[in-house]
């Protein structure tokens, strides 16, 4: 007998869902259908901005998957088709159509939700959001604008990685980019000696950034047009506004069905993204709450890569392979013109708030052998616990090269390694890509000599 | 009352350990003597095929600190100081020059003594090491030549690193290059299907690979100068012959003194890098015995990385603070024009060797994001424990950005993660850097999926 299993959402989290399940289970034994209120299934929102800035060509260049190729798979994907209601009792999704959808499984992957201040203004045309291909498109056109009426300058509020994405894309495009933001620094997840880093790097490229300034208002022309935004300390004109300010779970449709979100507002679920009290619901990516893999504690990150990894666990699930999501730990990495910021695990904040005694220690070295061209500065961080030397967070920012460095550091702490354990460790080395030392042994050297005294 | 540490040998093993023992003993505690045939001390051999190749340009870019510079540390280095023997008995080292000089603690540090086969003609002149940096001068020298007597055609005998390396440096001066080796294929500490992409970017970029051809004789000109070689198979001309072989621990002074040495034929020792029937003696460096930390067995992997690591834990202990060295994977890493090259743990001839029951998965994958600019192609190839999914080691080949993703792998290794750890860790993702899921991931993802059948 036929199970139907319903996903809500076809980006990330939701297709990885389908695409498992159907991995595990065929036609015949469950059907699968998902909802999608866009036109787009399967796309790249984390590749907009390079959409925006020039770097990628076509809308078509950042959709993974289109509809018919899922369907060719056995997943029936039904576009502009938005999910209005659960009911959990009678096991059913009603359709903004009108239509009573039963479903045997429900995978809720509503994504997330771009964060909007309340403030007059923002819902004026001219400011623009970065969440959906539709939202790029609309930034090209009004990039392009018409002929001799292109945009000059462009305001950027937030300074998050999409903030600092979309400043530079815009920048790219000729703009005069102006950054505004609320934090005292760019990037808040670094701790603020790396952030300054990236803040210098954004004013040498010739952006102007606005720090510790809360937009009260997008002030809005005469034709309804934005034309800039008002902080407390000024006002600062502008053809475009974009807004990075971050993302938080889109838990509503959830929420209205009565099931239960967590402290971060995203959907409470167990390690297997299953919802607890309703055994037969999933939910997977941005609105999901999920947990960090150091402190144990809840945690929401909105990130493709989880979303692709937990809606394959509940997947996995579904189609009857028992699956569990290991954490996150945070770990993200962009760039800004010729700087790579990147950063995993607990930054200071996080590491006293979660209650850590740690320890800081911050190097300087280069990305290749200091003899070889194009070695490039970088900086390492990283945050220990005191005595263990147990890795917390590490953040890395220098030239090219330098960011994928994370990655180690993001396995070190993943496998529970100490400094001591990383300074030992056998990395590669050769000039062209780094000093004998790697600059992640070199922290890692600081922390395990000075814990030894 | 003070004791000496008299070191034998002034390159990355030696000057790690005089350097960590006078951090951690002052002068007046102990007396630090260097001594070094040579007349240059801590410099980089591993940067000689740059240095011929001309991205680097001084020979001084490749010392990083010169005896001055140890002199004003409270170390004397004695270059140009041959030591002809050590009486173990006695506790002096006999100099070349007669002197025998007293010692309490001995490091031996003799590094590494390159590959010669005993073949007719590899003494002739034309025919260059790739060691100290004088060979490298030397090879310097012969391609600037004579006004219209410079050498056209390159010969490299070997494909490991240093080959490779060295055949690259000589194309990048304007030589046709003919690399000729025993093995079927270029790095034999890759399986042959990644082997088979190096020889393929190899003869892609113009240069001539005769594999499977063991040099019988080198042939010499009338003037005594090298002209060729002569293998089973032909015999090639060439005006420039380089010897690229590989490495052997340059063991002699130690074995003549008594000093046992390990199956590898070099200084054997403890994890302390102390000679395990003279603990005032320790041995550092190519020339010291190692262990392998996948297989637990004995090991010889001449690396600078090792030898300033196995350098620092003989200073350690001889400074008073306890230091165990933590193994090795044999991590490398190396490019052929674009193609980046790297290792780490076991291939399959050593899983097989070492008696693991192992499975192979390879992976094809991009360094960026698919539709960003520059996305290169990469192959990721796991070697694992069937059953556990614990990874034994890795193989990565590819473009520009593929290379360092080994040290992740090696990361991996080093903390003894499954393919399954590695599957759900959290490595960063932006579309400049790397697809949603990096191919490190893609690859432990197969290793873990088929695993559970």
């Amino acid at each position: 007998m036929s199970e139907r299993l319903v996903v809500v959402g076809g980006d990330a989290a939701g297709m990885s869902a389908a695409a498992q399940a159907r991995r595990l289970r065929d036609a015949g034994d469950l059907e699968i259908v998902v909802l999608e209120q866009g036109q787009d299934v399967s796309y790249s929102a984390c590749g907009i901005p390079y959409w925006v800035g020039g770097q990628v060509g076509e809308r078509s260049d950042l959709i993974a998957r289109t509809p018919a190729e899922f369907a060719a798979r056995g997943i029936t994907v039904r576009t502009g088709t938005r999910a209005e209601a659960i009911d959990l009792a009678a096991g059913q999704v009603h359709t903004a159509g009108g239509e009573r959808l039963g479903y045997d499984r429900l995978v809720v992957a509503t994504g997330g939700r771009p964060v909007r201040p309340p403030i007059p203004g923002l819902d004026a045309d001219g400011v623009h959001g970065v969440h959906r291909l539709d939202d790029g498109a609309a930034i090209r056109t009004a990039i392009d604008g018409l002929p001799g009426d292109r945009p000059r300058r462009g305001l950027v509020l937030g300074g998050g990685y999409i903030g600092l994405e979309m400043a530079e894309a815009l920048q790219r495009r000729g703009l005069e980019v102006t950054v505004v933001l609320a934090d005292p620094l760019p990037m808040q997840l670094l701790d603020a000696d790396m952030g300054e880093r990236v803040c210098a790097a954004m004013t040498a490229m010739g952006m102007t950034v606005h720090t510790d300034q809360a937009v009260r208002e997008v002030l809005v022309d005469a034709s309804g047009r934005a034309c800039g935004v008002r902080t407390d300390v000024g006002s600062y004109d502008a053809d475009l506004v974009v807004l990075g300010l971050g993302m938080g779970p889109e838990a509503r449709l959830a929420a209205d069905a009565g099931l239960a979100l967590g402290p971060t507002g995203a959907v409470d679920v167990d390690r297997s993204q299953r919802c607890r009290d309703h055994p037969e619901v999933f939910a997977a990516g941005d609105c999901a709450q999920t947990f960090h893999r150091v402190t144990g504690e809840v945690a929401h990150v909105a990130l493709g890569t989880h979303a692709n990894k937990q809606g394959r666990v509940a997947g996995s699930v579904i189609g009857g392979r028992p699956a569990r999501f290991a954490g996150v730990l945070g770990t993200a990495l962009t760039k800004v013109g010729d700087l790579e910021v990147a950063r995993t695990g607990l930054c200071t904040t996080q590491a006293e708030e979660a209650g850590f005694a740690y320890r800081t220690d911050t190097i300087e070295g280069t990305t290749r052998a200091g003899y070889y061209p194009g070695a490039e500065q970088v900086a390492v961080k990283l945050i220990s616990e005191s005595g263990s030397g147990q890795l917390l967070g590490a953040q890395v920012v220098g030239g090219p090269g330098a960011g994928k460095r994370i990655d180690v550091l993001a396995t070190a702490i993943w496998a529970g390694m100490t400094a001591e354990d990383l300074a030992g460790s056998d990395l590669s080395y050769a000039p062209p890509f780094s000093p004998t030392y790697d600059p992640v042994v070199v922290a890692a050297r600081k922390v395990s000599r000075t814990e030894q005294g």
